[in-house]
């Protein structure tokens, strides 16, 4: 087992959530079961392709930060990402993706807590300038330090920065917003490790009396996202930020939750911001920010910002079922599906040659292949898997990488056209002819996605 | 006119171009024509919401290198990607997609060369001990450099890290390839300033024998992607690099240009790279890099990588057409045409309404809106715009934008159900009930995908 101990960090989280649970010796013992579930589901992640072996990168994938991503799990992450901007920009008409740049020199926000992006050429020549005193030195480092530019941590900045250009092609209407994805970078407390994690951002322009509404309607709309895609959608919970810990900046703010086996983790962050950023971005021309919403005013700014690392995860983590069975030699075996929601799953289905695969069968399979990669459905392709395995023991692959279906070709299909096709969630196997699985398919993943 | 003159870089590629070009008359001006062109479309793609305002971001946009994207460069990015993903992911089974980090810390090809992130409140710490002198300032701000994390130039090396875990997931059978699309890094000549940039890379590991084949598969599937996209072909071109310009680990390379106004510069390089680097990156444990395809061999690499932010650049200038035309008042008039290809197009249409805009002609375009974005099918709101613009001048505007269609609703589709559809391409005007336009935009998008 490559995953041995969970991180410091994590064991800071167990034990303040044991404090929280003393006493209750029923969710003490569901706590010491959700941290096998923890280890179980990194291993798994491991073994099916989701995350790259290594310690490291499962502890960074744990902590909910970028980690180096297997096939499955870059797939996974794209499906996820995409089903955010669909939602995102498809609900209302009024909201453009924008991309900028990861780094930036002239931000006026920069000050010494910032990462910045520092060219080791450069440093070592000042450092081997032999002639310089100590302070010289210094004060070289300090200018070379401060004409590097900086990395971005969130997408706000960049957003308030478009306003001015993007206003113009509403015809300065409020609401409206500026949606990014991207990579965002932080210094780790501690381990003074830069880490990076994927975020999804929604800046969202509106007129001052009706942000608080929006801010309303935008945990509504996000909360029922995320439990659109659980098997538990109770564990995913929003909650308002207390006073004490608004920042600055803001008015009011709301955190959406995710359960981990260790506990709560922040997975969206919205905050009503009022207009005050947005007003020092654009030193103060208040001429230039004035909308149109009833009446002119500078609008209001809320932000909502996902990190879809962690979101990754505790969907990973949501989904995973473990459950006991027995074997065809009646031993009792635990078998671990991974019930992902069919428009995340990254393969879709599996095809699979019966006994006695022949140079035919193979033919089949190719043509049964680019057919359903032209309609966008994401196929496994097991029969060019030449090592032996039974039905059983893929069955349990299968399962374990969250495939939906699995698709068996044997002689019978070049006789009668039938196949096979087996369910991840029912296990129910159903026999259908060759030219249907395709509209099949399509269907159960359009129905699963209009739920 | 914001831009007014290009930058330096731009004006020494001149300089070399008319050199060539040296007493060839009809080359110079059609090279001014060239850089005139160039001028127009920078402008236009200021004006239209491909790029952010602003002489530095359109001077970055102008080097093929990341900028900020407003909301219809941001659409064709993210189709151009999509595009390069189905090619190179759908062309064969044995494609799969990986993340890899940004930044890293225990790469063995990290040295001084480097770009660096590094935390800005560390280095102010050191510069502020009083106590140390010249030579253990030095060492100490050495020492946090070398623990700072090196940021990617390339996915090459993530790719070559990735190959042992995923080699298990083809059964060691060769060829099969591991493909990325992100952010890259690179420190800049001169300026200094770093620069990122959006690669995409297929790192395709295959026996020895063949690599030379499969890097010349490569570069004709590559070749013929990019003018698939193109409205003069002949623009994109291949070459064979020579031998004095081969890199050290390589055997053989290719690159992928453009003839831009200024010169040819390069969107893709193609390598064949041999086995050092995998041998090099996994410390030559051989028995671990053995795979299948006739004989056990240590696989060799042929690298394809791209930046998408110069073939972009490419695309956009390739397809805008500008000509002459008659205006009805008979004055001469420029009519600029972004003829983007109809799958790359980031509008598809856009909905404007006739003389005479009433609630329920809104509510007709809501409704219409709402079924082509279910089909993702992108859509321009023009029914929102308030200010009164005459036909003409938004054909016009939307000719600029690349949008493909323009379905004008009028009283008459109240009544009749008929509507106005208008090409980008021929400027012919078409009616059309209005039950038909989703299945007419669809199979029109897949035909030309498909050609």
């Amino acid at each position: 087992v490559f995953f041995q101990s969970p991180d410091q960090n994590c064991n800071l989280r167990i034990a303040l959530a044991l404090q929280h649970t003393r006493g209750h010796c029923t969710q003490v013992t569901s706590m010491h079961e959700g941290l096998d579930h923890v280890r179980i589901l990194l291993q798994l992640c491991v073994d099916r392709y989701y995350i790259s072996p290594g310690q490291t990168n499962a502890e960074l994938f744990q902590r909910g930060l970028s980690c180096s991503y297997g096939p499955l799990g870059m797939e996974l992450r794209r499906n996820l990402l995409e089903q955010w901007w669909r939602s995102v920009t498809s609900s209302r008409a009024q909201v453009f993706g924008i991309n900028t740049l990861t780094s930036s020199k002239d931000r006026e926000t920069d000050g010494w807590e910032q990462l910045r992006m520092v060219e080791s050429e450069k440093l070592r020549q000042i450092l081997e300038q032999k002639e310089l005193n100590k302070e010289q030195l210094s004060q070289q480092i300090r200018v070379l330090l401060e004409s590097s530019p900086s990395v971005r941590t969130d997408f706000i900045q960049g957003a308030l920065e478009q306003y001015v250009p993007s206003v113009e092609l509403v015809n300065r209407k409020l609401p409206y917003g500026l949606a990014e994805t991207g990579l965002c970078f932080q210094p780790l407390d501690g381990s003074g490790c830069p880490a990076e994690f994927t975020q999804t951002s929604l800046v969202w322009f509106c007129s001052p009396r009706t942000s608080s509404q929006w801010l309303d309607h935008w945990t509504r709309q996000r909360l029922k996202w995320w439990r659109k895609f659980a098997l538990s959608p109770s564990d995913f919970s929003s909650s308002e930020i207390q006073e004490e810990e608004l920042v600055k900046i803001a008015s009011r703010g709301v955190r959406i939750s995710y359960d981990f086996p260790w506990g709560q983790e922040t997975l969206e962050t919205l905050w009503s911001r009022g207009d005050s950023e947005l007003l020092q971005t654009h030193k103060g021309a208040r001429s230039k920010l004035q909308c149109r919403d009833g009446r002119k005013s500078v609008p209001h700014v809320v932000s909502v910002t996902g990190n879809m690392d962690r979101g990754l995860m505790a969907l990973l983590s949501n989904s995973l079922q473990q459950m006991k069975r027995e074997d065809s030699k009646q031993k009792l075996q635990q078998r671990k599906v991974l019930k992902l929601h069919p428009v995340l799953a990254p393969v879709k289905v599996a095809l699979d040659i019966g006994r006695g695969g022949t140079v035919e069968l193979r033919q089949v399979c190719e043509g049964l292949l680019q057919e359903l990669m032209e309609t966008k459905i994401s196929v496994w392709p097991g029969y060019l898997e030449t090592i032996p395995t039974s039905m059983e023991q893929l069955n349990a692959k299968y399962d374990e990488m969250g495939v939906l279906f699995t698709v068996v070709i044997s002689e019978n299909t070049l006789e009668s056209g039938l196949l096979q096709v087996r369910s991840r969630d029912t296990t129910i196997k159903e026999t259908m002819h060759i030219s249907e699985i395709k509209k099949f398919l399509s269907r159960y993943i359009s129905a699963a996605d209009n739920i």
